[in-house]
């Protein structure tokens, strides 16, 4: 079976060609001059389009456990609504809970995510429990093809880890060459500042901000630095919001240290004033880090043109409004942490391309071609070339859309984005050959996606 | 005529494959899973053997007028020279005299290359005179595609630029979206330690290392990067040999600002204990910025891998030790300015990718694919990819070599890297899709480069 | 009952004069010119010598209770030494225990030195506990003249707050104007180490230092100043030993936040190499935070030129080596913590003046105007000016002396400069108008020295 | 002749103390408990009011040649304003001619002062022309009490240095123990902006301002800084006005480096929207460097409080608005540079106390005891103690007054801060023992003011 994108402009990391991509079974065999070959079973007319290589999101939480409930996109319904919007990758996590190894825990994940997602996926580890057992588990995970670990300075008595937690698991990521992923913000203040809220009686959503204020980010992020530069681990920082750790990462990054860092849409678009809406409405947007004040966004933008930031993710981490984000009415504590966000991210990136923030070849880069090389699928995916899986998007950059729950593919009952408009659409989208996304219908199904065993990062010399 | 060269692992500088890569005439036209096309003209076996993108060396000097005499190598040898070390493309500096136009200057240069060069070539312009005059002449030079202008904080007398003038000529950089490229060393100050060291009878090589201290280099960069701020100038930084200066870039770039830098191999290699050799040997090294302290090679390499140095290019301008240094040998500060350095530049380069200090994929970035970008050749040089110019060498990583003047092919009397073991070596050169080095021999011909007109920086948003 | 100190130098912090010092009673009545007043019941010929403010130690711990023993000081012993090192006022640490409130600390402190004391004492409270309850006294605390208080950021399980406490008490410390010091050192991550060590059959002194590195130091330092940025609390670093927590604190002071450090005579003059001397030797200098390699004590000296260091306090709590120290011969993790000092900071620092390290005017500044500036003396104590006490020391700074513990007075068998040479030495010593030392010999009386009630810090605009 | 002052604060730099202050002829003779010597030819009662070391002002211009005049201040008006607002002390400028030797230069100056000054004064040096001459005469500059040479990096052509001059200068100044004073802005590059301004028309007041930007100065400082790095001389930053040059100050001081800055009232007060004020209005804003926008006031302030800023003079230098200044009316590169401001700087610095931006202490030692100690003025100026010269100012803090040109005493008829109310006024003053203001007159006269022969700086160890 062979499929022929012809006449588009193809857009990797480094440069753009008018070219035509070839596409045998599951790979791509060739990217050769419009028309020098012209024999195929389908043919893609990718005219005055982009053909970028398929996004990968590697930061979102489907099903996940929080606070007693689920995020509200399943494997099936996130992994569509992911190819609806050009990500043809994503990396889930697999959450340790306490009491479980973290073996028992990936079988829990393959379990839920086996035979139900629509594009391929991989999974990074949560560690919650940092002991002999656990620690000695991250060989056996590796060789299973996680091996970026996450751990959390945030949520204590859920998924925190100690300073002593964090600097044995990261002397361990050292003798394993595999990443620790850090969720920065100092939770054991905040949760301070929380109680002091509440015993205040400052319970609305936009307290979630206020109580997260960006200093701890920035504090918890220079921590994590610290602590890897002790133990030599690479370090990657997940969902940074604030120029306060963003300051942090850039000095680090000066002195060749391996710290990495990924921001989120929300960042770059939304702001505390988004959590400061009338009545309960800004518990739509709350999620940890929180949303800062507009002033960061210019920030953030530089870091990843500065590439001090080198992905953008969406930590898509889906809530309904109407029967989960309730549960923290009258405290925004119990708000559930998590915003959607998977089906518009390369959307939402473009944008940015279109604003003149950063060009063409960066937009392919920030969202897919890092994230490959940053979490070892390096050859695989991220790149139009050869012997790459044929994840494969035709971006039409001249059309144009409207984001709303009303037409989104995500399980859930709002858009944090709702009326926002778009310059740019997903045309085309094929899964390792196959087309998932064409005319405007999802041809794909459940179980195409296939598990990815990840190498160990191309980035860690 | 089409050359399949088959078996290979094709190395761009976001990552690398195994594929063939079919040209035909003097572009590539695909690369393919291996033996997907195999009709050929010709085919090129590089089984392990490395593909990548032809070298280009953004900085060379031929046949420079300096100090009374010429550099030594001509456009045809030192072209053959770096086609040999698998460089096929150099940008060299037509060098406005006082009291001549850009366009004039353009004119000689264009007739000192012109059917002399074995390898493509494009200019960059050295604007030795701010008046109306240059400045408007900045516009048909960028048309006639030479849009990057070098200017000197060092050489008073001769090249030397107030920062007047250099902040007119900014603001035309910046009118124009054109780059001024900086020589950033404190040549007014300098010459006040050379005149001092001079009446003190200090006269040895050495001692134009002593008398240009990296402080001073530091101090310029900055200077530089405060008026390309005031300006919005794009800046890029030649040569850049000392901390103080990486240090000056890097909190530039921080912030955002269109600064670039380029280091080159003698900065990583050799230190200023060489300067220092017995009798006059020193004079061999002797080129500005000088060589450094050892210390300062460690950082120059960690400012590689952070992209704070984005480009290595050679600043080759060879002078015979025998005819033209023995200039100075009563006194440093008349020994020419310049070292050889063309021909091994990939080489040298390579060592560092045998030593761990920056991946296969880094190497091909800084000597190949960010010169093409940043130097507007975006598309036609600098990667294997469809559309784009068949400069391609087959480099074997297995072979070794050693270093010598007995055995390079530049013009000059010396190597700078005399006895120095290489692990790597160039194995064929495709320029523009005909074989220029094979079999240990050169099958090119002078004429065969072309002039570039380049377009502007893809570097500048 | 007058006295006069005639003919010698008089020095301040921003000055030195050649003037009579006049003393009636308790109170420096006058300074004046040479011979102006003449009358008087005792005359002190200084010709030759300084006359300085007495010495103020800031941070110091008589009898404190560590890891089931006492440090091995009295009240009565250590501010005898004290005086014969020309340091006429301590200030030592009350220290709750669990379960203990901060005004019963208080009382038991006040019981142990109450009727001991050979000069005047003040007290800082070290809050152990972090509640309610704890929190309410810090205001009696504050009227009872006790208004700077300790926190630990290592020791878990004993001293050891977590961020969430230090924020508590910070928001305190700002409502009530008062300051929060702290030991700055990452115990959390420092305890893994030490396990990690023990584990692994490292048990020598030297493990103490190794386990302990600078970069938690720095870490620590960069948190505390973080947490004080969110409240809005002043912040002093007690004990300051390492280039990485100088560098945060400089970085604070320059933004103009309250931050202030101390360091120690130990870390200007020894270092990690005295922990590694043969046999358990390295146990006499087992404090925390430890030694630090040499190149650290430069740029220790370089803070206390810029003011980013400003007191240099002897953190004095010793522990014999023959009962006490051996308690961890076979582990490090159990030998007391703590090095004798209160002595000879003085004497020490004024090897800086001999060394041009300090001016003159420094010296009287770190030791003795800045601390009494710092902790609310002000006006009382650190300066020779009408209305201040009389603590006045006449110093020698032509005598010499040799360190020993064959010599010194403080209750420890051995010293930590044992056979240093010095330049300088206290001549007569006056507490509040009497002389307490002078011809070689101790003239005071346990019970002289009075509890200071002291006022706000004057630094705290 | 005796004279005690009595009932008063007694305020030096490192604290206040209720005392009173004897003197005795020229000098003071003692500092003492209220009460304690009564005897005296004249008792002034300080009740209620501070008593203050009389202010040094370190910079300032009188009768100075610029552009074609002269500022209009001569030494007789401008030291009798100096009077009036608590200044007993100017250093001024000897300007030397390009074609004149330094000590002719200094000859002319002591022409100018001799017999002139109500109050005591002192001289830098301005260096116009480095040569073996100039350099040569540094040491007679030296003994004759002239130590602190300024030179400008602003200015070509007139007082302009290169760097080439600049670092021959500071190597004399460190042979010579001796201090660089800079005026740090980009003249050259500053010169360039002036005629674009002027080419495109822009000739209004505030393009002064405009084409003079704080990056420039901050460049220049940077250099200034650099240079003196390379060279080992102290540094001492004149009229620093923008943030930009106060990180480059503050960064530099971290490192130990000798850098020293002052500022001035006008950049702590006024703004550029004063020189962009109807009509010519703005002229009488015009000094250099420009007056910036108000953000950069805080910055200075914190300068003030962390001591990377260690002094406020007035860079007084009054230019009539209606005879000099509209020199300048159609071009304002004509407008003679400068501003008045000797009176009223205790004043203003009063102000900061007031609102808390400094403290009472703070405000002493940055207008009277950093300068003397910084000028080698310590021990004779700067501080109340015995032995000190008897200017002496008596200040009452709670009487109001409204700063006016119709009610100042500077020969200058505008006040930049005409209209401003002022909270504390000067109510005595003495000079060397005698009174010059008291009972709103002045009792000085001419010539009572001697020529201070300045020892070399106390900040340089």
């Amino acid at each position: 079976m062979r499929t022929i994108i012809t006449g588009g402009t193809v857009v990797n990391a480094t440069g753009r060609a008018h070219a035509d991509v070839v596409v045998d079974g599951e790979v791509i065999t060739a990217v050769t001059a419009p028309g020098l070959i012209t024999e195929a079973d389908r043919t893609i007319d990718a005219t005055g389009k982009y053909v970028i290589p398929g996004g990968i999101d590697a930061h979102t939480h489907m099903e996940m456990p929080f606070g007693g409930t689920f995020s509200h996109d399943t494997f099936a319904t996130g992994t569509e609504a992911a190819a609806w919007g050009g990500t043809t990758t994503i990396i889930d996590f697999a959450v340790q809970a306490r009491g479980t190894s973290l073996l028992a825990t990936l079988d829990k994940w393959h379990a839920k995510a086996d035979g139900d997602c629509a594009v391929d996926y991989g999974f990074h580890m949560i560690i919650s429990e940092v002991d002999d057992g656990s620690l000695k588990e991250m060989r056996p995970c590796i060789d299973a093809g996680v091996n970026s670990f996450k751990m959390f300075m945030a949520y204590p008595g859920v998924f925190y880890s100690t300073d002593g937690d964090i600097l044995r698991a990261m002397r361990r990521a050292t003798e394993t060459g595999s990443m620790i992923m850090m969720h920065a913000e100092n939770g054991i203040a905040i949760d301070q500042l929380v109680a002091q809220a509440l015993a205040e009686g400052r319970t609305a959503p936009v307290e979630h901000g206020l109580t997260r204020p960006p200093e701890l980010e920035g504090e918890a992020t220079s921590r994590a630095i610290a602590l890897a530069g002790v133990t030599g681990a690479p370090l990657y920082i997940v969902h940074l919001s604030a120029r306060h750790a963003l300051e942090a990462v850039a000095a680090a990054r000066n002195t060749g240290q391996n710290v990495f860092a990924e921001t989120c849409p929300q960042y770059l678009y939304l702001s505390i004033e988004d959590m400061a809406k009338p009545g309960f409405e800004g518990a739509k947007y709350v999620a940890s880090p929180p949303l800062r004040t507009r002033d960061h966004q210019a920030d953030l933008w530089r870091g990843l043109r500065t590439n001090d930031l080198s992905v953008v993710s969406t930590d898509h981490c889906p809530f309904c409004f109407e029967d989960q984000k309730v549960l923290g009415r009258d405290d925004f504590s119990k708000i559930p942490n998590g915003m959607p966000g998977v089906e518009h991210r390369m959307d939402l990136l473009h944008q940015g391309v279109v604003a003149g923030e950063i060009t063409l070849e960066r937009w392919v880069e920030i969202s897919s071609t890092t994230p490959a090389r940053m979490f070892g699928l390096a050859g695989r995916k991220g790149t139009i070339s050869p012997g790459a899986d044929a994840d494969v998007v035709v971006y039409d950059p001249a059309a144009t859309q409207t984001i709303s729950a009303l037409t989104h593919h995500m399980n859930v009952d709002y858009s944090a984005y709702e009326g926002m408009e778009i310059t740019g659409r997903v045309d085309v989208v094929l899964s390792r050959g196959s087309v998932v996304i064409a005319d405007g219908a999802f041809h794909g199904k459940p179980g195409h996606g296939r598990f990815l065993k990840r190498d160990l990062s191309q980035y860690l010399l």
